[in-house]
């Protein structure tokens, strides 16, 4: 009989052309205009869920302007076996060529081993992986577990309906292990598990100042120029060693483990080569008494995603403007929650703001507080001997500085939960030419296999 | 005989009619996808100067990509009587609905005595008074004094020919008076005269990070941020008092005269009522020790016009750009050299930029310096009986804010310069809902007969 080994390796080919074929829709869900991609992209996902062999495939409606939900599920392997849910997001960043792309964002183009397009990395190679594993068990006689894969269209839009919905739902997705597949690990020579991540929390900041634009001419020096008081205001939000001075802001940091910060040097070599391969700024920049793993991932952060305000079109136009806005994104380490850092923000920014402007913080999204998962259980040794088959090297533990705001829901669902990742750091997330290597959507659906199989007892 | 002014009265309707076909070509010299409407407008006018009893009328070509000059001639008083130049410029700033139109802002639409859209008050109304002036004085019997109308199409985007222009033709265009028709007098009730511009320099500061725009959640808390690192170089370029930090720039600003400070009382209480009419910003803004009028008038700035970088569209984009950048401009007062101040500028960002980033500063036009006129020439004179006649109220005088870069050539070529301007400083000029009085373009043309007639003796 085959094994799902063998028919996943069988299989590449189409594999490979399904995921090409998921990356060209171009599923944006940030973008109101891109809604009818997104819903395609799930009715593919259904259909193909079918196809695999779960039982039943179900595209779940959102309410009115947001993104459907799909949910395959598969019961053979009886009441006594395990259930895993697997989670993975089918949405993606906008991208349009202006922002540096070398071919179209929603094309995928092959060139030396890797594949380029918007998704491929975040995080349709999760989805294609994770979806081809299922397959490959269950048109070889079946998983030993039971399956719930669940794909969500609002990760990369605030995933406003999520939560709810799985704490709704805790019945029906109640499962021994939660895999999150999503993220990257350090490198195709080294697979790494990811243990934390950080949670976010999104914001706008306006700043007013004269009624209507005016000449600058006119009026200028005798009206506070609301793109200089914005930018004062910005300033004025971390110290000159990189540390955010708004007070309370780092108070739901907890106090550091030395052995944790010991064992992060390892992850930390490979951080400094990626900083160097990828960042390749004029040097790193932070708070000094951490290293840049630290930073990244144990660290919270507050930056400004962006700027805008005035006239920026070629020439010159001498305005002084009625108002500028800032983009601001802060991410969350332990116990930090994310609506008590935007009143933080809130009230530090309008303690600093001068009479001579006006000043709104908005609250975007619902934002997410940081995950910490264990770094002992049992799924984390079937995950960890999962790679090791697939990528033919046992992976080391690492912090991550992104943020995965479901981790912390399915946590509530899961006796354990456990984050998969099958992307590399090169591969551009959110970023102009993103791209994953081939290799990682066949050791990814390997890696997948021997998981589900360890869970299974089968490991 | 008719006189001018009865010729003017004659055709009141005819003359507004045209002023509105003029507005009605949008000649944006900044934007290159309008250097067509630029060249339509030059040459309607040039035909316009034939029908108005000019001798000749010449569209003058400028180099590839830039906009003409347009240049009428009479000479019909003979050589014994003085010659007048006339300048004023026909191009205008660019201007979308978005902005906050409330009409079309190339269609002229009349609204309780005033017309609205771009180029209404800056400034057509100045090319359409002085060619109605010359046509009502050339077809009622000649002009007391022989007649130059330059109308320059680049005054919007940097001027870059018409002073070399002006300096190569210096025979041609010798004059003893120069009018300078641009700009706004204080009130409907008040006219007044401007004895001194302040002049410009306009610049690009990019500030640039890592290599390319990375994902905030892999990268943030270990590399500068652009945005936030252009924030904190903006922050230091004023001190608390909104005075400008960088060193030297103060140098060329010459001491103030105590005498003149005290007469600029008087403009103060209209800048001051204009300002909160106008502007209305929270609070007033800038150096303590001046009033409003002179932080406008008689002190050197330095703004931020523009600000982009980042995602700023709908949603959110958690982005680590790789670059932001900012327009500045100077306005400059006395001595203050553009070129230098722009040296002086990029000198003191060098030095306060981290090197965590990098931060270029590109001059953008040539900039003007400052241009300070007699207050008690002939012409102002004329100039102020001329106002009392056309308004009914004697003028006070006034420093402007704004620069008329060509001021300083044209004192090269003319034994006095005045600035005469037929707007309101409600006008919204490079503002939204640009507007002027209907009255204006009448009293404009009467006022420039009278100034004609005194310069040729017929006062």
């Amino acid at each position: 009989m085959t094994t799902a080994h063998e028919y996943a390796q069988t299989n590449a080919d189409r594999f490979r052309e399904l995921y090409k074929e998921l990356v060209r829709i171009p599923s944006i869900s940030t973008l109101p205009e891109h809604a009818g991609d997104v819903q395609r992209a799930a009715e593919w996902l259904a259909e193909q869920m079918t196809l695999a062999g779960f039982q039943s495939a179900e595209v779940i409606k959102m309410p009115e302007g947001r993104h459907p939900l799909v949910l395959g599920e598969w019961n053979g392997a009886g009441p006594d076996a395990p259930t895993v849910l697997i989670y993975c997001h089918y949405d993606v960043q906008p991208a349009v060529v202006e922002d540096g792309w070398l071919t179209p964002p929603f094309e995928p183009v092959e060139k030396d081993g890797r594949i380029y397009a918007r998704g491929t990395t975040d995080s349709k190679l999760h989805v294609s992986a994770q979806l081809r594993a299922c397959e490959s068990l269950l048109q070889t006689g079946g998983a030993p577990v039971n399956l719930k894969l669940i794909l969500e269209g609002e990760e990369e839009s605030g995933s406003e309906n999520i939560n709810a919905f799985v704490e709704q739902h805790g019945d029906r997705l109640r499962a021994d292990v939660c895999i999150i597949s999503d993220g990257t690990i350090l490198d195709e020579t080294q697979p790494s598990l990811v243990y934390a991540l950080r949670g976010i929390a999104t914001m706008e900041l306006h700043v007013e100042g004269p009624s209507q634009d005016l000449h600058s001419g006119h009026f200028g020096g005798s009206v506070h120029n609301p793109l200089q008081a914005l930018a004062e205001i910005i300033a004025k939000l971390h110290d000159e060693n990189g540390t955010v001075t708004v007070p309370g802001f780092y108070d739901d940091v907890l106090p550091e483990d030395p052995d944790e910060r010991a064992e992060l040097v390892q992850a930390n070599m490979w951080t400094e080569r990626e900083w160097n391969n990828v960042a390749r700024a004029p040097q790193p920049w932070g708070e000094r008494d951490y290293n840049i793993h630290e930073r990244v991932g144990l660290r919270p952060t507050l930056e400004i995603n962006g700027l805008t305000g005035g006239f920026t079109g070629p020439g010159f136009k001498t305005v002084l403007p009625q108002k500028a806005m800032a983009k601001i994104s802060c991410r969350l380490v332990a116990k930090q929650n994310p609506t008590r850092i935007y009143e933080l923000i809130r009230d530090y920014i309008a303690q600093i703001t001068p009479p001579t402007v006006k000043a709104t913080l908005i609250p975007l999204e619902p934002g997410a507080e940081a995950a910490v998962l264990g770094r002992h259980t049992r799924a984390m040794a079937a995950a960890a001997d999962a790679y090791e088959k697939g990528w033919g090297k046992r992976p080391i533990f690492e912090r991550a500085g992104g943020s995965i705001p479901i981790t912390y829901t399915f946590q509530k669902v899961a006796d354990e939960v456990v984050i998969i990742g099958f992307g590399y750091k090169t591969g551009q997330a959110h970023g102009p030419n993103e791209n994953a290597h081939v290799h990682s959507l066949h050791r990814g659906i390997d890696t997948a296999i021997h998981f589900l199989q360890a869970i299974g007892g089968q490991g």
